[in-house]
């Protein structure tokens, strides 16, 4: 197996100016986030990308791609019929290959020299399955993501078999559904935004959406049905995702870029002289 | 004297996608980089805006304006003919009028709870004059800026009167020609993004225009002739200013705002977890 294809999405209506925002990344170079993403996928081994847009974002998003420019299709998602949906829009690029898949919107800080993506790949070569990367998240931060369940199977690796895939379950429902043994009390495994699939992923939304045509198309449903007909597997990567259409998510992906990037020192200085300004008198 | 309007300008073509940008305002609320100039503008009474953009950036700017879009028009500098260039742009829409002059890529946080827009009108209103807003910079930055010499007018108030205006001086030329008394050693007065001026100032650019035609159009020249015509001023705002196109810049600027936020604790708290975080092994 070997993943030479991506799809980025990058159509949710409410969030279609973020992969445009403004960055430094880890060597001190200013691009936007899309940049970012698509050098991450580039760097573990990604040779042609596919975005998927709201029409109209075409322009903006090219111009965002700095170097990788021509690498990249743009696909358009002519209307907001969800996040599954518009993966399905990349279902022509992809054809029959495993594919790696990256959300716009996350950006990836590794700990350690080997990036996220190529983690992720690394593993799924190794194993021949579809895994998707997860983070270990609060309870209360459950309602902004995707969540497994799973049984560990990596011996001394965070590998698990996925048993279960949930989207933005309640606290009960995941209590019931979503344990995970090992992980700290009130932790679950949420997705990270980053996953390698194989191409039956497209067939599994195709009967999702037939299934309900008249409602928005999640991914998470059909993964959960991808779990209970072949081995998927989830991988805790080396690293942390930052969701930068969360709140102060911006703020925080930058920090971390900067803060274990080569300027470290430079921004900390900076930051200390803003914490000694005095908060305002107001 | 009553000043009812704003000319922002944001057609430099290195710094189009600044506005852009999303930040989190000190409500916690998030909105453009622009939207935040605007509001602060509108704020200080200001009634009407014109926003002086790149051909072909009217949409993606009016979709940044957030609540104030009816209160903006926008007008295009066909081609990047410099700063100055791009203030004549918006001399139909100022008419005679005083108005006040913000740029696009700046964003300012007040010390205490009267918005730098509003202190600078206020004092131009009393005084009856072209003000600009200046802060005390570092001899190191003075690359980046147009620096004022001038001498003390207002007492207890940070108050000069401006003798001499130089777009981004050389130290040594800065040494012979901006000392203002009473500043700290290697600190110069360098311009805030943010200037009271008289209608006058159209006819003084045209002049400029008019002796170079085939030289980009800079602002510091005409302010600098204004300051040998009439009585043109200088004030130190309490606050200071963000240049969101500066390495790290638009980092800076959230931190700043977060930090005299009503969200201050909220950000301080997500800021202490990231720093307890090792810094990459790599």
């Amino acid at each position: 197996m070997r993943i030479r294809k991506a799809l980025v999405t990058a159509a949710n209506p409410r969030q279609r100016t973020l992969p445009l925002q403004t960055l430094v990344d880890q060597n001190g170079v200013t691009k936007s986030a899309l940049q970012i993403v698509l050098e991450e996928a580039a760097g573990a081994g990604i040779e042609e990308f596919c975005v998927v847009v709201c029409p109209g974002d075409e322009a903006a998003y090219a111009e965002a791609c700095g170097a990788l420019r021509s690498a990249v299709r743009f696909v358009t998602q002519p209307a907001p019929r969800g996040y599954g949906h518009a993966i399905l829009c990349g279902r022509e690029f992809i054809g029959a290959e495993p594919f790696l898949h990256l959300v716009g919107d996350h950006l990836h800080v590794a700990q350690g020299g080997t990036s996220c993506a190529r983690q992720l790949i690394e593993i799924a070569t190794a194993e021949n399955a579809s895994v998707s990367a997860v983070q270990p998240t609060r309870e209360s931060q459950l309602t902004s993501y995707g969540a497994i369940g799973g049984r560990l199977v990596g011996g001394d690796r965070p590998l698990y078999q996925i048993e279960a895939v949930l989207e933005k379950p309640t606290p009960t429902v995941a209590e019931q559904q979503l344990i995970v043994p090992g992980l700290r009390a009130g932790f679950y495994l949420c997705f990270f935004g980053l996953h390698v699939l194989g191409a039956e992923i497209f067939s599994l939304l195709e009967e999702q959406q037939a299934a309900a045509p008249d409602r928005p198309l999640g991914l998470s449903p059909a993964l959960h049905v991808l779990a209970s007909r072949q081995r998927y597997l989830a991988f805790t990567v080396a690293g942390r995702r930052y969701d930068i259409g969360a709140p102060y998510g911006l703020l925080l992906a930058q920090l971390a870029l900067s803060l274990s990037g080569r300027e470290r020192d430079r921004v900390l200085t900076q930051l200390v002289e803003l914490l000694a300004l005095r908060p305002n008198e107001s």
